[in-house]
Order: C-alpha cells, then sequence, then structure tokens
C-alpha cells in the first residue's frame, strides 16, 4: 500500500483493512509524561497496552522541562506540611479555576484539585524522590536538588485575594535545571517494568475507524513498513501540543510566532489532527504559554515593567509567565524593567534581556528609550510615591515587593518578544472529558478516542494563568485518567 | 428515519443512502449576502441550484446591516471618482492585508483587490443602485440615503501610513440604517429570476459524504419529513457564523462573552461544524468583530480614550470597532472617552455609553473616577501640550483630530463591555481557497464542498483590523467565486 493513502487528517476506513498485522487493547501515542502516566493505570487495570513513539525514546517536550508538578490541597502534601505550609482543596480548586480562565474546565478542576493529594502519594509511588526541601525566594527552577518552590501567581493579585496562598511546585530530586529527563527515566522504568510494549522510531500515520467514526486502531509506520494495529480497548493520544508546526501556528496560533523559540521535541500537532479527523473537538487553539525568565535575581521583581508607552501593565510580582504573557500583548510586544541603584541586577544570560538605557535622573533613561517626555517619569513619579506608602493602587503588587525606585543611577532592561528569548508551547487542543474521553463538536464522546496532556485542552489553556508544573500536573494525572478509563473498558 | 441519526457534526455515510429523494447541481446552505451571491453564479453558470434556508426567508445576518459593501481600486469606483477620489489597487491590497492581521489570506486579498472595481459593477448589474453621493464625516452608517462613506480605519496610522487612504464604502441607495434588508431584496429578485429553486423554512441537517470524505448531498428536515438530496456539483456552505450560539462561543471565543449584543439570526455555526464533520479545517475561532457605536458627533473623535489605570490606548481616529477591539482588551474590557467643553457630545442614545464623571479641571475627573492622583491627569497633559504643537507621539493620531483638553468644564463618558451596546460577531471558520473550495487539515481541499461568508475566515479574520462593509464584501464576492466553482465543475 501507497504511503500516501495515510494522512493524520483522515481516518482511514477500518472497512478496508483487509487483515490487521497486530492486536492490542490500548494504544498510546507518544511517550511524554502523558503516554507514560496512560500507559501505567492501562497496564495497572489489566490491559495489553502498546506506546508507539515517533522519536528515539521516552522524553518529548516533558524531558526539557524541570520536572516540576503542581500539586496541594488536601490540607498539604507532606512536603507542604514539613516546610511549614497547610494547603486547602477550596484554594487549589479557586486557582486553578481562575488560571483557567474564560472558559476554565470546572469538571476537571474539581477532579484535580480532590485528587492532587493523592497524585502526590502516587507519583512517590511510582519512584518519584523528593528531597523535601523548600525554596522560599522567587526563581524559575532550582539549580539545587530542593524540592517546593513558588512556581505560580498564588501571592500576587488578583489570585492572592481569592485563594489563600501556598508554594505547589514540586520539583524531583535531581541537581540543576532539566529534572523532567529524571522524572521520565522514573516513569519510563515504572512502563517497562508494567510490560507495555514500547515502539520507538515508530509513526503511527492515522486512526483507523469505522463508519460511525467509532476508533479501531491505527496505521503506523515500522522500519519504512506499514501496518495495521488493531485497539480493542481504545487509543490514546499523547502527542503534545502543536508548537513545532509552523504552518498549524500560523493557522491556529499566529500571535505565537512574533518569538523564534519553541520548547518542544516532535509537538507538530498530528494527535489533534488525528483526533478531528473522527470528529473530536479541538478548543482554545490560539492560545499559548510563553515565558522570558527576566528574573532572578529576585530584587528585579521589586522593578517595574513598562511599555514603549512608559505605562505599567501588570503587577509585577506574577510568575514570571504570566508578566510575560502581557508583555506579548503590549505595542511590538515589547516591555522595558526599570531599576534603580539599589535594586539593580541582571537576569540569567540566555534570557537576551539587556540594559537599554541608563540615567542620573528617570527623565534621562526616558529620553534615552525615546519616549515622549512626561509619560515613564509620570508612571515613575505614581509609582513611587504610592509604594513609598506601601501600596501599589493600580496593579495591586503586594507590599513585600514595593519599593520607591528613587534611589539613581536608574536603568531599563529591554524585553522583546521578538529578540529576548520567549519559550512558548501551546495549550489548544482537543476537548475531553476528566476520563480522557474525546468529546465531538456535538457533545458526544467519540467512542474508541482518548487524549491526554498538550493533544488536550487541559487544565493549562489560558496563557495568561499558566503557572509552573500545570501541564506537567495535567499530563500526569489526566494520562492517568485516560490509561484507567481505556484499561478498564470491555473490549 | 429517525432524527436523532443526524447530526452536523458527523457526515452521513452515502453508503447508507437507500434512495436520494432529490437531486440537483448545487446545494447552497443559507439565504444571507454569500448564500444569494453563490446561488446567482452557480445559476448563470447553468447549474440546477437549490437553495435551503432555516428561516422563513431570505437575509440571514447580511438583512441586519447596513448594506455598506467594500470596494475600491483599479483607479477607483465610479463613486468614488464622482466624487473626486481615486483609488489604487495596490493601496487596496495593502489595507485588506494589514485588516487581515497576523494570518492574512493575500490570495483572497490579492484577487479581491484585482477585481473589486468589476464587482462594484456585477452588483450594479443585479440592480443594486447607489445614489452616488459622499458623506465625508465620520459616521457608522448614513441615515440619509447616500453612498460613500468612510468606513475603515485608512485615514488613521498604521494603516494611513502604507496605503494611500480612500473612502471605500458603498452603502445602497436606502434611507436610513439597515439597508441590508434592501441588499437581500435585490439580491433575491436575482436568485429568483434565475430560476434557483429556494426553499425556506427548511433545515440542512448534516453533509451525506462517501468513504473518502467527498461530500454527495445533504439530509434536510422539510415540513417535518427527513430527505437526502443530492447535489452532483458539490455543496456550498454559508451559514454564517456562530455569535448566536453559546456553546460554541464559550469553547472558541469566550472573550466575546463580556457582552451580550450578538449580531446574527441564525449564526448558529451549523455550516462550520458540517464542514469540519468532513475534515474542513476551521481557524483564527477566537476572532470576533465587536463595536460600540461611540460616534458620532465626529467631534468625540477628538477626546481621547483612556483605560482604568488613566492611560492611553489607541489612536482615537481609527474605525471605531478597531478601537472597540481595543477597549476589549483593556483592564475589565472598559475605558473612558475624554472630552473638554468644546467638543463635549453624547454618542446615539442606543450605544448606551453614558456620563460617568465631570469635572472643573481634570483631577476632579481624575478624583472622580476613583482613579489615582497624577496618572488620568498625567495622560491628558502629555496629549494636550503635544497636541497644541499639532502631533501625537504615543498613539500617531492625525493632526486634524488633535485638539488640547483644555477648555473645561471636562468630562469623561463611560465604555463598558458589559453594559455598553457592544455588538458583535464572530470571523473564525471554514479555511477555505478563493475559489471557495473548502481547505482539510492536511492542505487538500474537501471535494465536493465549498463555503463563503462567515462560515469561512474571509477577508475579515481579525478583530482589530475589521472596517465596515469588509464582511459583505467577502460575502459577495466570494459568495461569487464559490457559485461559479461549483456551478462549473463537472458532475
Amino acid at each position: 500500500m501507497s504511503s500516501d493513502k495515510f494522512s493524520s487528517a483522515r481516518a482511514y476506513p477500518a472497512r478496508r483493512v483487509a487483515r490487521w498485522d497486530e492486536e492490542t487493547d490500548v494504544v498510546i501515542v507518544g511517550f511524554g509524561a502523558a503516554g507514560a502516566s496512560s500507559a501505567i493505570e492501562a497496564a495497572a487495570a489489566g490491559a495489553k497496552v502498546t506506546l508507539f513513539e515517533v522519536g528515539a525514546g521516552s522524553g518529548g517536550a516533558s524531558a526539557l522541562s524541570g520536572g516540576e508538578i503542581y500539586l496541594g490541597g488536601g490540607g498539604g502534601t507532606p512536603i507542604q506540611i514539613q516546610n511549614g505550609f497547610t494547603d486547602d482543596t477550596e484554594s487549589l480548586y479557586t486557582y486553578l479555576k481562575m488560571a483557567g480562565g474564560p472558559d476554565a474546565d470546572l469538571a476537571k478542576v474539581r477532579l484535580y484539585a480532590d485528587n492532587s493529594l493523592a497524585h502526590y502519594h502516587w507519583l512517590v509511588e511510582q519512584g518519584v524522590v523528593y528531597k523535601g526541601t523548600h525554596i522560599p525566594t522567587k526563581i524559575i527552577e532550582p539549580e539545587t536538588d530542593d524540592t517546593l518552590i513558588w512556581c505560580g501567581s498564588e501571592e500576587a493579585w488578583p489570585f492572592s485575594e481569592a485563594a489563600r496562598p501556598a508554594p505547589r511546585g514540586h520539583v524531583i530530586q535531581w541537581t540543576g535545571w532539566g529534572g523532567g529527563r529524571k522524572l521520565m527515566d522514573v516513569l519510563e522504568a515504572r512502563v517497562r517494568k508494567l510490560g507495555v510494549d514500547v515502539r520507538a522510531n515508530t509513526r503511527v500515520l492515522c486512526l483507523v475507524a469505522d463508519e460511525d467514526g467509532a476508533v479501531q486502531g491505527v496505521a503506523i509506520r515500522d522500519n519504512g513498513a506499514e501496518k495495521f494495529i488493531r485497539a480493542r480497548k481504545g487509543v490514546i493520544l499523547c502527542t503534545g501540543g502543536f508548537c513545532m508546526n509552523r504552518d498549524m501556528m500560523q493557522r491556529y496560533a499566529p500571535n505565537a510566532l512574533v518569538s523564534n523559540d519553541p520548547i518542544g521535541v516532535v509537538d507538530d500537532g498530528s494527535g489533534i489532527v488525528m483526533g478531528q479527523s473522527v470528529g473530536g473537538d479541538a478548543i482554545h487553539m490560539d492560545q499559548f504559554f510563553t515565558t522570558c525568565p527576566w528574573y532572578p535575581p529576585e530584587s528585579l521583581v521589586k522593578g517595574i515593567m513598562v511599555n514603549i508607552h512608559g505605562q505599567r501593565f501588570i503587577n509585577e510580582d506574577c510568575y514570571h509567565g504570566r508578566v510575560s504573557a502581557y508583555i506579548a500583548k503590549q505595542p511590538r510586544s515589547k516591555a522595558y524593567l526599570l531599576l534603580d541603584n539599589d535594586i539593580f541586577g541582571r537576569p540569567m544570560e540566555f534570557s537576551r534581556v539587556d540594559v537599554a538605557a541608563t540615567g542620573e535622573t528617570w527623565a534621562e533613561v526616558e529620553s534615552e528609550l525615546g519616549m515622549t517626555a512626561g509619560t515613564l517619569t509620570a508612571t515613575v513619579e505614581v509609582f513611587s510615591r504610592e509604594a513609598a506608602k506601601g501600596h501599589d493602587p493600580l496593579f495591586r503588587k503586594a507590599a513585600k515587593w514595593l519599593k520607591p525606585l528613587t534611589k539613581g543611577p536608574f536603568a531599563a532592561l529591554e524585553m522583546d518578544m521578538s529578540t529576548s528569548f520567549f519559550s512558548y508551547f501551546t495549550l489548544g487542543g482537543l476537548n475531553t472529558l476528566p476520563t480522557g474521553e474525546v468529546l465531538a463538536r456535538d457533545g458526544k464522546t467519540v467512542p474508541g478516542l482518548y487524549a491526554a496532556g498538550r493533544a488536550t485542552a487541559g487544565l493549562p489553556r489560558w496563557g495568561e494563568g499558566y503557572s509552573s508544573g500545570m501541564s506537567l500536573a495535567d499530563c500526569t494525572f489526566f494520562g492517568r485518567m485516560a490509561g484507567k478509563t481505556a484499561g478498564a473498558k470491555l473490549s
């Protein structure tokens, strides 16, 4: 059979499959954190599981991450508690609801908030080791092997007003950045121990579906040969987002393309397209996470951010990604971080955030940036006057980060989405039930089809609300849900 | 056969159609401007055309419009020329390209710019009467029966810098607002004269497609009976957008739901969903047009717009819809229009834009609005100082609209997307070729399927770029293209 018979955009008609080359219970597509977690639960449910990965091994975008998972609620995880924090389920629920934006998936938020603590224990049972220590300062990821970090906007307005803050970023023990690779190694070991049949270097070409759109299996390319694999219980798409597919980015999320720093490995959107080919509904496809790591050093958070017109636009103590999402929406997707001599510092080299102007007075900085007289200076004047009184009436930055910017010399760091490091990945994807079942556009489920991770619109689905660890929380937890549901299905 | 056999989200398998109840060449779904224009061209090409409309008669959202069409280029339409304007094709091309945003459809923009003048003549041939007169002031629609108006941001930065401005809004002769109904009457007369079989009160339930996704016809409900209609040459979806479908709005364009003023009649998205059911790609589903008619009186354009922080955010001489799109993105989707006594006026009653604060000084207005001292006042001070010199260095409002706001008393009008009249409709839809052929997600066309108007992502596909008359231009011109292509197809 010729290769152009297959397109991820078109399901292959089951009627035309003369013979299934192989049969299994559950087919999983993609070996990132979602695929691994699905595989573990499906296998634990007694299903025969076959996992196809187009790359050479496990990992995906999960292995590029910090290996941090957003966990809490239920009074607090053992690690929150041993570091003196408590965390209630309703605060976690409220935070995740706000983070989900104008179309938060309340069913998923509810289920996750209620079960996040149990999910912590599950991770530990799989072999994830947490050192148990806490880093109190604002950072991106630990450079050490510490565990618990503030990884969202919990202490920042408006979240702080609605939900009691707690640090919820749980980082796997691993020295330095990149704990995601370690996390994947742990999950992979479990996957293999449970006897999952892992096929690397194998591309799933398309779904195979019957005339009613029920998924029966997949067509794959295996060592150059095309084969049909029957999935008696179902197919779980864990293929990630589409940030590496420039054509899809252009059609669905063109605003992200101001940056040239996608974070992904495969992330070609093929799973989303396969899901759509059998009627699966893809939602919020315009949404993306982006961040420029503009802190540490933490002192920079005491600076203020202005756009090219010298206007502030956010409380700068929000999570770096939330601030970056706002920068992305400013004119020319650009901002300046204003610092006085007390708090001056430089972000990490790789952020490509450099000094754009300096001056003995703010008027000099304003002028050097080419701004109109009375713009930036008025902004700084109002901010410093109010900060001296301990508040920020415009953007409600928390008191601990407020400091009048009056100690010259002064500087402006430039953050430009087109030249600084603004990494991004996509948040839109297939609409699923908390069970992992893929929803069609009429609200019915697509028989035999499941999805998890960034192939779906999950807990994270709104760029302004993303927090570190939220995607891995979603991948692992709802990956498990999909694996359980499919694994337990009567075939 | 039972009704739940049919869902717009699922194509009905052609194999299961025991007998076609009727056969025609071209089926058109929807009798707005796109459907009417498609029908005219398909019939003119010699095809047997059957048009289904779920409502009682022609109209759709087109009949709710002003009946204004965005036309120009080629040296100028006769009406542009008789009013002393010329208009070159490249300026029209550039304007439409900019108006299309970060994923403008350059093939459609090119074709339309090159053929807009010919399209003017076609409209006149159909019986559209233009009085030929010009209204030079900034308005929404003529209250008279005049023709040519400025209906976009042509004279405003950044458009004015890139493309030579010309007024391009051509309004059908009709006294008062609502010329869209008159336009539909004219088009309907042509449709009927050409012998198109028009079936009102008839819902198209779903597409009928073969196993390869090629569209063969439709299933309809006609007087309670369900029937299969074969379309030998193809089906053209002209069903409009989805602004009246709250569930779709929530999943794809939740930001519009801040307002409660959709402009639509049916606009339930069923055509988009039907197109997707056979692999059609829906793009830019998050984009919507919104406008609050905050002028006339024209003097209001000399005011400045600030957000709740007292910050300006746009050159206020842009098209009202572009300004409104920016308001929608401000904190709390809210803005204030600042006026001094020289230019004070009230927008039309139905805009629900009222006075929020007044004062003898701007400091009083600032305080009455609950803004922090030194915010609004600094904005006004910078603006007035620069306006007195004849420029607007921040937002580049054109000199003719610049006036220092120094003549007290002063007022602020409140524009709030959740309480003022912010009408909206959707701009995302099926991805089509300029021929009207629907594109699948792999870039191939869907055999037998065409679409036009707001069921597609057309010339207008970016909220910030919309101009009045652009959707009717797209509906009529690309409706024609779809009708020509389908009508000429060998069946």
